[in-house]
């Protein structure tokens, strides 16, 4: 690789592939604050334990599927180990594998949203895995994959509203739905409590870290540094963000009459979410459109989910699966010719005189990653919920899962406070 | 940009913006672990909230204001929406604006300091929405535009101790003023009262954030790394940073007998705000000097300040604007003649027989900066106090802003032990 | 410097050392997650205070012994104040002193973990100031010096897993040997009480950034990006964590029969710890092999120290100092020919048929600077001892680190429920 412009595209796809794996922290914070303090040793500490599982997953199984040479476009059939050839001129493989496995890995956290509070510590492990080997790199064969049949096709999803967003928040859909509401979530007559997160302080640190990390997640996803196009992709994802912030905010306030901060932080996720597929083919000023739709978008819908009996308590599907639908077919409406030029993927978009052409293929990718994940995922869940149980027992429950799952509260002095249990220090 | 050096440049500048951008979450954390918990999810989730605004209005219109087309020297007037020809042989557009819409997001960050726990959220957006548009952008254009009147005066401020930490100083002085103390600040015969933060473990991860932002911002200035001297500044960078907090603790433990924790920290960021302006400027010996004053200097003007009636809750104006006068004004004594030579900026120090030329330069511009910052926030703050009112209402301040302005407890089962309030989840 | 791939290597060696000085603020999080709520801004505060020390002496004096002209393999003897000349056709030494100042910082605060919760502030400092002036680097000396001694024998020791963790763990040792147990660790017939830590939020947010921040402590070590090798080491070092933190994890499962979660994060850093010798030596699966092995390394030896009467609050010596050991010793085994090659540094190992030459090689530099460490510790500590005293009162200690060293408590208003003092804010 005795070659500068290359050795520079290797080094920012690393930095990038840090920036992301950053996010891991992000979520661990967004996920513990968003939910009880007698949950939060666990809610946290999952976190690196499926960031452990995930990569060794990826690296022996998810990378081959996702990456190996293609089966009828359907998914990859080499390269376990990462046992693959280094392509002449391209960033070396270990560092695009630290990339990619870093997608795998937000997938996967999205994913255990729809966990949250009330699943054993054995389901997160085994559908952990079998997310990481299976679900998540046959989506990302279809659209990445040389050969996928998505990518075939032109979809547009540049860094990963339907691969990564969209996979994580339709698997968390199904395990919200299958595990079923928090105990208390709901009045005997069906009307949701609120159940509010025990540390906004974490929740804003979370989103501010996985804001920071989506500085890599698009941005990096160009893989080269030279022509500069890095630097327009990182506009548009920071305007979307901003956009979905002040959006969620104002229609939170306009809708329920108070200025949320955890529904103002869910804007610069979906914000996020959006653009994902959208940065490398919309204008600065459609990128402000797109992103405030999603932070917009996600306060409606998480209403209106809670409220038709859905308790996805971190708003996975409302910030991931729904923000990754609109993003991803936002490009069918707004995909500048300008931009579609310098990707060389896919057509205008609607607004652009190009047709719906380009709609119908984004919303394609959008229903048949959304079946595949949510086939699967059922599958997997219903098989495990029949052999192990999903869900821990009621009394677990309302005792928290660190008790339960892990002998020991995450807070062990102020649960003693609470409780008056035994479980702090005994000095 | 199909060339290697400029390439590496424009990742360098991209990697220094991110660093900064970082910077949002460590002041969330240090303003939220130094207010008090009825403020936290408040305090924390505002510092979102004015970064996606700042992004926002410096993309309109402050860009354009700071680095368009200059009006005799006094303003920019032209690149909104970041409308702007590309420069030949120049870092990406794109990556420049994020580097400098970063700064001007930490300079209202600081300015924030001065409004804590006492102003309507309200003020907070129009406020953020006018300084971004007009007050540090107008500081900006006058010391780092093309044409600017202190930069053609050959003014040293190399990375912004005027214009970012004095700018956002003042306006929190400003701010602190006008609202004046929070409740129970001050006994009925004028005695300040401790109103410690609620914890010190987020000062010093916010601290310890901002600091390793501070490696993007001073060095990042260089926007280049072929000649290495990106390396010296992060050097000189450092060392005021560690004799700032040494000088701090020092400090504070010979003049009030106790080895105070937040005392250190401000003296850790009064360190890196002096060594702003002078970090390209000054040798290593001398950084450390610089440093080490602004540390202690610190101290005492929080102590005086606070004796005074002057209730500035996170010691904004001590820590930026204090530290961001004396780091501007120490190149005039320090600037050595061979890093004057490199950076092309100004003329040496009084210590290295320069005479007072360049103090005066100096002197003007912190003057200049610091009576348009203090004038123009004065009248916009003065229009609000008149229009909506600054300041909630008593009972709002005293049921904290958490609860008043956003309708949740930032830490609702905490508070509920503390308050025996049913805010606390109802399970 | 103007030539691009030694640009390119000053930009990544500049930004490993700042990924590895972010682990300051992963050490003070995990520190303080892992004590008591008492304590709380004593332990992260003193972080920073760390880091302040470290970087001046290291820049005054213990860089010069690291890398000064080497008297006789033993010590260096020149570069005070970083007056070195500028090596042609490498990295500035600015950038490199930053990086190596990282890795000091980060084994003075490994030591710390051996102090918490009981020894005196002021033994903090002049600790601080000799190991960094002393110890640290006279080990560094030996092992990475121009002419070092144990250099010239063929050490593998990558990126320090004996320089910077067993220097750190025995110290750590020595110091929790000599301060004796916290009060109320052991019943009085010595069974060892449970002091759990007051937050496993902190501890798996600063496992999280500390794990971040190795992505730039063994690949930076590389000090170069034109070859792709860093792209290596980072698989590498990524493999042995994961399998350090899934094999801790199933290790405390079985044997004690709970996912104790800081057990789980203590795999995370012990995986860590040993691949900080090995990454650039092994293949990827004795990477896993080697991080799954002071996974379960690191449960063993804290319970088993825990039994004998050692009280190592953080566990500092069972992650640093074990699984250091064990990493060190790997390499005996699992060097591989090709990669021995590509370091130029020793011979392959013992299952590669290169028989126990470099095992014997390996055990020589842990058992010297083990030794070394050890000893000077000592003196050190014993002195201070019979001068100043380690340790706190029993009363100041039972009262807390926070109110008795820095006369507020971290958490004044959770502590005013807690204790029902004052110390809370008056309002």
């Amino acid at each position: 690789m005795e070659n500068a412009l290359l050795s520079i595209d290797a080094l920012w796809v690393m930095l990038s592939a840090i920036l992301v794996i950053f996010m891991q922290a992000g979520f661990a914070l967004l996920e513990a604050g968003s939910t009880r303090m007698k949950n939060a040793g666990h809610v946290a500490g999952k976190q690196l334990l499926s960031f452990s599982l995930v990569g060794l997953v990826f690296w022996a199984v998810g990378y081959g599927i996702a990456f190996g040479d293609s089966l009828n476009g359907f998914l990859g059939t080499s390269g376990w180990l990462l046992n693959l050839p280094q392509a002449e001129g391209e960033v070396p493989l270990e560092i695009f594998f630290l990339f990619q496995m870093a997608f795998a890995a937000v997938s996967a956290a999205i994913a255990w949203g729809g966990f949250a509070e009330r699943a054993k510590l054995g389901v997160y492990i085994i559908f952990g895995i079998l997310f990481t080997a299976i679900i998540y790199p046959v989506v990302a064969h279809w659209i990445w994959g040389d050969g996928g049949w998505l990518a075939e096709a032109g979809k547009q999803d540049f860094a990963g509203s339907t691969v990564v967003h969209l996979t994580g928040g339709v698997a968390a859909l199904v395990a919200t739905l299958m595990l079923g509401p928090r105990i208390g979530k709901y009045t005997s007559d069906g009307k949701p409590n609120a159940i509010p997160g025990h540390n906004q302080v974490y929740t804003v640190l979370g989103v501010a870290i996985i804001w920071l990390g989506w500085f890599g997640f698009n941005p990096g996803s160009t893989l080269s540094v030279a022509d500069g196009f890095f630097g327009y992709v990182a506009l548009t994802t920071y305007l979307a963000a901003a956009a979905g912030a002040l959006a969620a905010l104002g229609t939170v306030k306009l809708a329920l009459g108070k200025a949320d901060v955890p529904m103002m932080l869910n804007g610069v996720l979906a914000g996020l979410v959006a653009i994902t597929a959208a940065c490398a083919f919309v204008e600065p000023w459609a990128a402000v459109i797109v992103g405030a739709i999603a932070g917009s978008l996600t306060v409606f819908t998480s209403v209106y989910f809670e409220k038709k009996g859905i308790d996805d308590p971190i708003y996975a599907f409302s910030v991931h699966g729904i923000a990754g639908i609109w993003g991803t077919l936002s490009t069918g409406f707004f995909a500048s010719p300008r931009l579609v030029e310098i990707t060389e993927t896919g057509q205008p978009g609607l607004f652009y005189g190009g047709g719906i052409h380009q709609l119908i293929v984004q919303a394609e990718g959008v229903l048949a990653a959304g079946a595949f994940v949510g086939v699967t995922s059922f599958i997997i869940l219903w098989i495990l919920n029949k052999t192990m149980g999903l869900r821990v027992t009621e009394e677990d429950e309302v005792m928290g899962l660190d008790l339960s799952e892990h002998g020991t509260y995450g807070y062990p002095e102020q649960m003693a406070q609470e409780t008056g249990s035994s479980q702090g220090p005994t000095v």
